[in-house]
Formats: C-alpha cells, structure tokens, sequence
C-alpha cells in the first residue's frame, strides 16, 4: 500500500467532509432529489457490476498481504431470524418449550465439559505413556552406546522417533484436514467474532487434532497440546450441540432448535473455555478466555452456562486423571495440576521493578518472536504451498529439535549430582558416576514436564551456560515450528522458553542481591515463563488466572498481573498479538473491539456497497434463480416493489425485510412456490433447520423451466424487522450495531426507507488503523480501503 | 395485581396478536392508512395527555408493591450524541487527541485504584483500632465485674459501646445523605444498568458511607465493610473522571472531555471492580463482579482497564497494610487475605455430594433469608418512614445485638482450654483458670474476624450447642440488620452464618464418617459460607473467584462452585437475589439480561408511548420553553416539519434526529437563537460538559418574553443519526438493542420513516415475567404491564 498515496485521498476526502458539514450548518437541508442524484447515477449498470464483482472473488490474491481481506470467508449470522414461522412456532409450543429448550441447554452445556474432558484426557494419557516409552529408550540407549563410542545410534534413533510420529501428524493435517493445522486458536477466535472459518467445527477435523497433537508433541516438536485441546473443546460443542453428523449423514433428531448460528455459537464458546479448563485445569481461566478472545455480546446466562461447563470439563478430568496416577477421589491432588504445585513464594515491593523489567523483556522478545514468525509464514505461504513439501518441512523441523537437543546434550556438559533432580531418566552421558546430564534430563521428557522442572527443580540445578544456551535454540525452534503443518500449540514453548530465560535471570541477580531474599528460582522461572507468553499472545486477564489455577498459587497474582500489563505494553508498541497475526495473514475479517478513532465523518452511505440487488415481496422465480447463481451475495433486502415513474429515474423499493440465500435456497429446494401452494399447513421453522448448516448450493438445486415463471412469497420466510439506518449514520454507529449485535447484513435506507445500499461485516472490517507503519505522523490517516 | 385479570387481559390479546397474524399470513400487506388511522386517533389530545402524565407522575404510590415502576428515576444515556460540535472537535483536534484521551483513561484508573484502596485503608485501619479498644476493654470488664456478680454493668456497657457509634452512623445516614444507606451494591447495579439513581455517586455520599461504615461496624452490628466499600469506589471513579466537584464547586479544569453518561459508566465499572479488590483483596474477582452485576456491553479495553485499577488497587492496600501490620515490603504476607490463608486442604469425591446438599441447604437459607428481609422492608417502607424512628430503630438494633451476645456467652458455659484458640482477648467468664469462654471470643470482635475464628479454629473449639444458637440468632440479627438506616453490608454477617452452621455440620458428620477424612472443620465452614452467600446474593463466578482469592486457596475452586451452583438453583427456585429484591422494592426499571420469553410478536406499536411529542429542526422558543415546562420528557425527536393535508389528518414528520431535554436546556440558557445568531464559532461541544451532569431545570432558565418568537436550528445540537426502529420491530429485538448500545430513547417509525412513537429503558423494563407467583400454569402470562 503506498503510504503517501492513501494519504492524499483521505485529505481529499477530509476536504469534500467539511464542506458536506459547512453545508448542513448553513441550514440547507439535503433534498431527496440530491441524494436520488447520488445513488441512481451507477444504477443501471447493476447487472454489469454484479458480473465485475462475481470476477474480482475469483482472482487471486498476492498472499501475505496484509491489506487486503479475502473474499473466501463468510460471516455468521447471529441476528435471530423473526420471521412468521419461528412466530408460529413458538406460540403452539408455549413456555413448556422454553423451559424444555433451558433444560436442554444445561444438559449439553453438561454433555460438553464431559467430552471435552474425556478426549483431553485421552490425549494426555497418550502422551504421558508414548513419551515415556519414547525419552526412557532413549535415555537407556545413550547410556548404553556411550561406554562404546557409538553416540551416533542414539542420535538417529532420536531423530527416528521424532521423525515417525511428526511424519503420521503432518500427513494427516496436510492430506486430510489442513484447517487442523496449528493451535486452532485463532480460528476458534474468528468462529466466535463471527467468522465462518470452512470446516472449523466439523468431525474430522476433530479427529485430526487430536491424533495430530498426539503425533507432534510425541514427536518432540517444540509445542504443546494445550492450543489443540481449545480447538477440540470448540468442535465438541458445536458437534453435540447439533444433535447430528453431517459427516457421519446421521441425524440423532435431537436439539433441532438449536441449529442456527446464534445458539451454535454459545454453545461453541462454552466448548472452547471447557478446553481451557481441560488443557490447564483452569476453569475460571477457561470463561475468562472465551470473555477476553470471543464473544461481542456476553450475558450472564452464558457466563454461567460456560462456567458450568468449564467446571464439569475440570471435574472430569481431575476424576480420570486421579485414577490414572492412582490416587482415585483425590481431586486436589496437586499432581493434577499442569504446571505443578507452587510453594507460596514471598516477594517484597523493590522486587516489583524487577518483575515489570521481566515483562518488558518478555513483550520484547515476544514482539520479536512474532514479526520472525510472521516472516516465516509469509515465506511458508508463497514457497511450501505443496502438500508433500509441508510434510517434509514439518520431518524436517522435527530432524532439527533431535539435533539440536543432541548437540547441546554432547557439547556442553552440565552436571549435577543425582538425587536432587525429579527427573524421572536421569542419562549420565560424560557425567561422573553418581551424577547426572542436567541438560539431557531437560531433553528427554516433554516440553510440559521441562517447564516444571524449570518451575520448581532446586537452587543450581541449572547453570548459566546450559540456560543460555536452551534459551536462544529454544526461542529460535519454537518459532519455527509454530504454524507447522502440525496441530500443536504455542503455549508450553513459549513459556517454557520464559522459564528458561527468568531462571537465567535469577542466576544474574543472585550475584548482585542476597540470595535469601530472591527465595527461589521458581518464582523467577514463572514470571519469566509469563512474561514470554504474555509477550507473544498479548491476554491479560485470562492468562493471568490461567497461571494461577495451573500453578496452584494465588498469592502470586500481583507480580504476574504486573509482568503481564508490561508484557503487553511493551509488545503492543511493537505489533499485535502472534494470534491476530496469523488472524490477518489469512485475511479473515475480523470485526475489532472498537471502531478505528475519528471516523465519526465517514458515513454509511460510504461505506455501503451499492447499488443493492434487493427482492420484492412477491417475487419471480425465475428471478431469483437466475439472481443466485450470477452473484455471491448472502443478504437481499425484501422490498416493496420500486415505483418506476415517468422520468425514468428508478427510485428505490421500501424496505420489507431480509432474507438469506440459504433461506432461498431451502424455499427453492422445497418448491414452496404460489401458484403450487397449498403449502402454508406443513411448512414450519424446521425445513431451514433440517438443512443447516451446510445448505445445498443454488447449482444443486432443480428447477424447471416452467416452475421460473412462479413467484414466491418471501414475507412468512424473511426475517420482518431487519435492523437498518440511515444513509448519514456514522461509521461508529454502524460498528457498534454490527459488533454487539452479531449482525451480518444491515441494510441502508434514504430519507424514506427505501434501500438504497446494504453494509455487510467485511464493509466494515476494512476499516482498520494500521499501526506501526513506521511514520507516526500519517498513522492517523492510514486507514486502509481496499477491497 | 389479581391475578386471574392480568390473564384475561393477555388471553385477549393473544387472540388479536393470532388475528393479526393470520391476516399477514394471508398475505394482505398492511396499508399506510391503516397505521395512520390506528396511530392519528388519539393525536389531537395531545397536550391534555400530557397534563394527564404529568399529574400522574405526582401520584403517590403504594410503597412495596413490586409490580409498579417508579418514576422517580431517570435512566442515563450510554450513547454518544454524534452532533456536529463533535465532529467539529474530532477534526480539529485529530489523532493526538484520541491518543491523550487514552492515556488519560489510564491515568484516572491508577488514580481510581490508589484512592479506592486508600479509602479502604481508612476504614479497615479505624475499624481495627476502635474494635480493639472496644473489644479488649469489654473483656476485662466481664472478668472484672464477674467476680463481683456485677454483670450487668458491662452488659450496660456493651449496650451503650454499640449505641453510640451506631446513633452517629445512623444519624449522619438518616438526616445527611439516606442513599449512603445498605450496601450500595444494589445502587451501583442499577448505575452501570443505566439508571441513574439521584446522588449514588457524589462525594457527600462517599462521606456519609465512609464515616458511616466505620460507625456500623465498630457499633458491632452484624455486618460488614464490604458492600460500603464497593460502592464508595464507584463513587471515587465518578468523581475523580469529572476533575470537578459540584459540592464543592471547584472545577479542576481536568478531563473534561469525559463528561459524559457513557466515559462516567466506564469509569464507576473500573471504581466498583477496584472497591471489590480492595474489599477483598481480589483483583480478579473485581473484573468478574463488575462484569456479573454491571454493564451490558463489555469490551476488552475496558476490562484491561478495570483490571489495572483493580490491580493498582490490591497493590496499594497491600503496601499501606504490610506497613501496618509491622511487615513493610512484603507484599502477600498472609495476613493482608481477610478471611485468613487456608492451608491445602485435600477433599475427595464422595465428599461432592456433601458439598452439593450444603449448596441446597445454603441456597434454602438463603431464600428465606430473603423472603424475611423483603417483608421486613416492606414493613419498614410503611412503618419506618420518620428520620428519628429510623435512627431509634438503628440504635435499638445495635442494642439488641449487644443483649443477644450477652445472653449467649452468659447462658451457654462453652469452655475451653486456653492456649489454642487464636483469639486476641481470652474471657474467662464462668469458666475455670486456664480456661476461657468460646462465645465471648466469638463475640467480642468484629465479624470479619469471627468468620476467621470459624475457619481457622482447631477441630473441636466449638461445641453443637453453641454453634446451632449462634447461627439461629445471627441469622435473625443479620436479616433484622440489612435494610437498617446504617451503612452498612451484607457479605460477612452472611459468610459468618454460613460459617458457623458449615462447622456445626462437621460436628454431625464426624459422628458419622471418619475424622481423619473429613480433615478439618474449616472445610465445611469455607463450604457453608459460600453456600450461604451464594443463596443470599446469587452471584456465581465473581463470588467464587472472590472466596478463592480472599482465602488464598485455589485448590477449592471445584467444591466453591459446585457449592455455588447448587446455591443458586435452590434459591433462584424460590425467590430472586436479595439486591434484586430490592432494587424491584425501590421500583428501579432495572433492564434484566434477556428479553422475557414468549414476546415475539408483542411489537414496537404496541410497547411504544404515543402520541409522542417531536420537534422540528427549526422550533419556536415559545415552544420549546412550553413543553419543557408541561412534560418531564427527557428526549424528543426532531422532524422535518410535519405536513397537515387537507383532509385534516395530522401526518407525521420525518426523523432527522433526537435531541435530550438537557441539551435544550443548555441551548436555551446560552440562548443559541436564530435571531442572536453569529454564536457559531465560539459554540463548542464543551457547552454541554460545562453543565454535566446537574443540568439546570426549565425554572431556572429565564427567557425573555419577547425571546420566545425567537428560533432555534436545533440541527448542529442533536443526534443526526439516532438508532430508530420500524413500528413492527418485536420486543426482543428493541430489547437486544437497549441492552446492548446503552440506549435510553428508540423513535419508533413508520413505513415511511416518520416518527410515530418513542419507546424508553421503562417502557420496556416494565416487561417481566413475574416468577413465583404459585400457579405455574399462569405463570407464562404474567407479563405486568402496569405504568
């Protein structure tokens, strides 16, 4: 985008503004006839625009641009659909039905946290015992082939077990599910902003998340299953939810009344915070995520439901997981918890610099983590588009962390001696007999359990060297395995990268400060690990009591609320969110937290997309069909039909109501035409549900010729009372309707309700202050148009 | 209300609303003249109307009837009137503006959190001190007289040390500022729900509730510092926001830009949040109360913000209170948690289901906790109206607090050995040497700290007798407290109850199950506590999150919130939370979460007042002056000015905009007239702030006689672009959009956007279901729709 360039249009447009503003203060009130002038002028070209633009969503686009957002999303549409039938409806059915309804709510919001809990459990346990047969082998191995010389068996062995398990993962997620890619994070934050991310909820790609994590953190790569377990928690929810499979083609005919975006959605972000819960056993943490990371519009109806489920998932697990480690019943059982029991550390007021000094660090590195991340997608995106060379990269990769863990197993030579360490394969390598390899003990186990010996091995168990050392090889591997066609997450990389570093730190201060006051290098191992992830991510609240619930600890919450803000601060000056970065790099239009600052003079009717196709009441079959399949448009306003007058200039329809092309779709499909009528006793809100939420294409669907010149009635169909403005309301205005209201279309209307242009979600997702562009002084008009 | 009526009246109407349908559904479209006629009828009364609404708002009304709705409050307007003075700012102050107005944001939430905690230092530092000095001298008195038989001269003394302090506190709430009265909790609700309740958030207020508190509890009511500081947060926010004060009238000249009902909303969340943390000592809990009881639309810069002043806020009392307790520095020193650290107690599965029945039980207790106090105040609102009597009332209380504690300690002998009780004045009482008195140890100290005693007590410190009297007449007290003339909160008498009947039930169970697994009666005092305040309250999260972070242990969130949950189910089956009840008794047209059930097809035509009153973007002076002074109308909408046809049918203007009584006031007493004109360049948006929030009445505006032929372009003032609706717009989507945006005024229009009514937060407060009425089959049609 040429910065200057964009610069001079807007103050064109600043100028054109305030004569607009110089004119209404002046009292000259603007004339229908003006605006008419305005909008009919591009008017008759309509059928010409709309084949342009069917073209324009058929190019392709540079990837990795950041300007222009992708036309391959649609928006969800969480504005309820009042139309005659749902009326209908729920008067026969009565407050029984809305109790029943309640009830059924519960029951799945249950139903989920036990899912949930179950499949987490089951990708845990696989882990824990894949891993052990893995690390105790090969810790057998290199000390059996070290007395011979032979440390290369070791080696290939470990790149052999590495390169097996990533080689299963990345196949899957590249052959079968790409979507399955990653931590599923930042796609399960675009489903709750509103985004319909293809494929994101279904099955299958359920089922390649989680062998596909199994696969990745057994083969070593620098990740952890916590990301995927979210994604997973996400699926759940919007599979049980449904009452049926469409990949399965299996219809259990229960909770119909739930399918439609906006339930769907409820119910989705109550999955995604029982995945929190299950990944760190957090459950509070778990609704604080899907508060800070989802949804627009929260109530507390949902807070709660989200939060029971959030609970039942902690529950769940903590039950399997105590029978696991034998000791059933024990819920509290401190070995439940992820990150291990932490000892109430004490910390006084002049170590609180210290810690925002930490989280300044942490939000540099983990700015730096991200723009190095960022560049290496872009690289990924153009040059390993290939699905064999995405398998070999991640093989690759997985090669790599054996190396390299190898390598600083072989080359320095830390040791400690035995019996001090938790480590349960301590590997003597060049040690001394009675001693151990500090750094191999790091090594062989997985990332989670290297953050816990971070967190809470003894006092100089780890030397500056080894810390240094892990910390440059580990920043530098986790960055390159994130975004991997793995499904692995990002989340015990970076702070096991932190602890690392803050456990380096301790070992700086304690030569400068006593080292009775500075306790423990635990605490500094947390704060760092915090600091990191704080840095990389950019949340606050939900991480700060995700931390505490995964480490046990409360009185710890100021210190860390302290790092996170300066975390946050110092990464925010740099870029935004590892999360949004990747949100961006696939052009998803994401509807921000605000409206971008002084836009209040930019106005709908610049904004919208005009001119709008709209729909009579009674419309033509034909018309409809033929309209369909020559556009993409999901939204048309239902008008009452326009009065063409003797001066030829069309004026508008007046505005009726919406509907949706799956509605039309599902009223083709059905034939629920006039003329074959007769219809009005058996149709009712479920012949829309029967077919959510993958509604047939308008090329599926048969119509006879005959049948196109019926006419449909669209008014019991179309949702009545759409929400619509002004043609001179505000770009704020409009935001805030569409951000917490959920909406998908809002149709724009003149003076006299007639529809005179449509703003969808990417109208407005378009409109984004870049920051960060280098020069401070054109921020503020850097405000990016393109299509 | 009968009830048998209200249903008639419903039925009937479901049978129109079905009529209705049918006809739409046989496809008639309705007709404009149809709507006129409907809607015209009743217009030419207009102004006797409105003399009739004015009369009415006189009305006494029957105090404690919960189906009627007040008048007496005005709600607060959450959205930006986007007028052209303010686009005018935004333009020439540009991008450094927005950026200065953020840091300023944050600069008032450090603020906001370091003069809560202070505040709250305050209080907690002279409630510690007087009690001590109270308490130690009561207890030597009783060892001293005992031994003479002269109890009845430290009972006298009781009596009066309670008095005292509460006749202060009660008088300074009676005569100086009644609002400051209860927890404040319910008012702050009602704020951030966007009502404003008169003088909740001025610094006389803050004073009163300040000294106040400090009086109730050191005058040894039941209650507790809590609410009182919650709420005088929220007043520090208003304030400090504002960098003005209208008691004092001084205007700092400060932050200026944030005089407005939505930036004042913001910042009142963020000085709640920050009370609760430094209530509480939980940061996290603040954010999550203020996002459970308070605002609507919640976005994640104000949460980030909340959560700093939250933080701030901890910080600031940890550091003034380690240096109090003699430990400068260190900052989770475990004696800044109020209800004293709890070791990791472990629990164990079976024990669930024991939690779960002390949910139930606490959320019965609870309930009828409730009911007692709901009826209590009832009868005080009828009974109680006399300031003295309320004072009298106040005393009496305090007097009867002191009677009961020293019939207990003197009837029940409950000794025991010295030496493992941690109480800081040992009675001897009756006991032998060695020995001291239990109750008087529960009694001569503040709550708060018994509700320490309960939960951190040896096993076996108390006995069932004295446990099962104690909770019987705190239970009493409390309820009898709660309503009082005092400042005074709910929380800990609550938390004290339930902690004492939570050990009595581990005196029974150990009868039953073996001690050891029971591990101590803590426990079950944590459980029973939080089971009885959650039945009391109703809140879930927050208060989980709150107990978590004020008892240190994070370990008991599972048992907290299955305890919780079961809390609310019992008691929600029963009656409504007890801020609830009595923001319904004080008629507060409190917007509920969701819309009631079942109102699809109750319509904008139907909920909307009309005739409404509108003007035209060029009004008369002589009008304006008139209608402000007949109407206590707080919105109009402009129109283009109607047009009177021929045939005499009054047709409607077309909106242009919403302008407040406020603004018109101001443009009235700037007098911003056509004719005085050449006012343009020295108007800003700031006119309106200088005034904000007390807006001078129509009285106090004096308009000449020949100035009312003047005009006003009202066009620059008001909103260009008010949110409206079309008249068939079904409840629930009105509802969603108030809730939402913050709304206060909905023009209703016509097919042909001309206004025909005007729809506010009452009209559609007014819509309930009401619960609980006995007959469940009625139920679903209680609507109330009374004025």
């Amino acid at each position: 985008m040429d910065t200057e360039e964009n610069a001079n249009q807007i103050d064109n447009e600043e100028v054109i503004r305030v004569t607009h503003f110089r004119n209404l203060s002046s009292m000259s009130a603007p004339s229908q006839e003006e605006l008419n002038s305005i909008y009919t002028d591009d008017c008759k070209s309509l059928l010409s625009s709309v084949r342009r633009r069917v073209e324009i969503s058929d190019e392709k686009i540079e990837p990795g641009s950041l300007n222009v957002l992708s036309a391959k999303y649609e928006s969800l549409d969480y504005d309820t659909c009042e139309n005659h039938l749902l009326l209908d409806e729920e008067r026969k059915k009565g407050y029984k039905f809305v109790v029943k309804k309640n009830l059924a709510r519960w029951f799945i919001f249950l139903l989920i946290g036990v899912v949930t809990a179950l499949i987490a459990c089951a990708i845990d346990i696989s882990i824990e015992e894949l891993s052990q047969v893995k690390y105790a082998s090969l810790s057998q191995y290199v000390d059996h082939y070290i007395t011979e010389g032979k440390l290369y068996i070791p080696y290939f062995l470990w790149v052999l077990y590495n390169i097996v398990p990533v080689f299963i993962g990345a196949t899957l997620v590249a052959f079968v599910e790409p979507i399955a890619a990653g931590s599923g994070i930042p796609q399960v934050k675009c489903y709750l902003n509103g985004v319909k991310v293809p494929r994101v909820v279904r099955i299958k790609t359920l089922f390649v998340k989680s062998v596909g994590v199994v696969c990745s953190v057994v083969g070593g790569l620098a990740g952890g299953k916590e990301g995927p377990m979210i994604h997973s928690g996400a699926v759940v929810a919007a599979g049980i939810s449904q009452g049926k499979s469409t990949t399965f083609k299996s219809d259990f005919n229960m909770f119909y009344y739930f399918r439609e975006d906006h339930e769907k959605r409820d119910f989705v972000s109550g999955g995604a915070a029982a995945g929190v819960s299950a990944a760190f056993g957090a459950p509070v943490g778990g609704v604080l995520f899907s508060l800070e990371e989802g949804t627009s519009f929260w109530n507390q109806g949902l807070t709660w439901r989200t939060f029971f489920a959030s609970v039942i998932s902690t529950f769940t697990l903590n039950v399997v997981l105590s029978t696991y480690h034998g000791v059933p019943g024990i819920l509290n059982f401190p070995g439940l918890l992820n990150l291990g029991q932490f000892e109430r550390f004490s910390y006084q007021i002049y170590e609180i610099p210290i810690f925002i000094l930490m989280g300044c660090i942490g939000g540099f590195l983990g700015a730096l983590w991200n723009h190095l991340n960022f560049k290496l997608s872009v690289w990924r995106v153009k040059y390993i588009r290939n699905k064999f060379l995405k398998v070999i990269e991640a093989c690759l990769v997985a090669a790599l962390t054996a190396t390299v863990g190898f390598l600083m197993m072989y080359l320095i030579n830390d040791c400690k001696p035995l019996g001090q360490d938790p480590t349960k394969y301590p590997t003597q390598m060049y040690c001394g007999d009675g001693e151990y390899n500090v750094l191999a003990s790091i090594w062989f186990q997985t990332p989670e359990a290297s953050v816990r010996s971070l967190f809470h091995d003894p006092p100089n168990t780890h030397n500056a060297l080894s810390l240094g050392v892990f910390v440059v090889f580990y920043y530098i591997l986790s960055c390159t395995t994130f975004g991997l066609a793995c499904s692995i997450g990002l989340f015990i990389p970076t702070l096991l990268t932190g602890a690392a570093w803050g456990r380096l730190l301790y070992v700086g201060l304690a030569h400068v400060l006593p080292v009775a006051t500075l306790v423990h290098p635990g605490k500094y191992a947390l704060i760092g690990a915090a600091a990191q992830l704080g840095g990389v991510v950019r949340m606050t609240i939900s991480l700060t009591v995700i931390i505490m619930e995964t480490t046990g600890n409360i009185s710890f919450a100021l210190p860390l609320i302290v790092t996170l803000i300066a975390a946050k601060w110092t990464g925010d000056f740099f870029n935004e969110g590892i999360y949004d970065t990747h949100i961006q790099l696939s052009g998803v239009p994401l509807l921000p937290w605000e409206p971008p600052p002084l836009v209040h003079n930019v106005y709908a009717s610049e904004v919208m997309s005009h001119p709008v196709i709209t729909l009579r009441t009674n419309e033509n079959v034909g018309h409809i069909v033929e309209l369909l399949k020559l556009t993409t448009y999901n939204g048309f306003p239902v008008v009452d039909p326009p009065i063409t007058d003797q001066s030829e200039v069309v004026t508008y329809g007046r505005i009726r109501g919406l509907i949706l092309r799956s509605q039309l779709i599902v009223i083709l499909q059905r034939k629920l035409f006039n003329e074959t009528a007769e219809y009005w006793d058996t149709v009712t809100a479920s012949i829309f549900r029967a077919e959510y939420p993958r509604f047939p294409t308008i090329d599926q669907v048969h119509i006879a010729e005959e049948e196109k010149t019926y006419s449909i009635d669209l008014r019991p169909f179309m949702n009545p009372s759409p929400y619509s403005v002004l043609h001179s309301t505000s770009l704020p205005r409009m935001f805030r309707l569409f951000r917490a209201l959920g909406l998908r279309h809002l149709p724009i209307v003149n003076d006299t309700n007639e529809v005179i242009g449509l703003v969808t979600r990417k109208d407005l997702a378009r409109y984004r202050v870049w920051h960060h562009q280098g020069r401070m002084g054109v921020e503020e008009l850097l405000i990016s148009k393109e299509l």
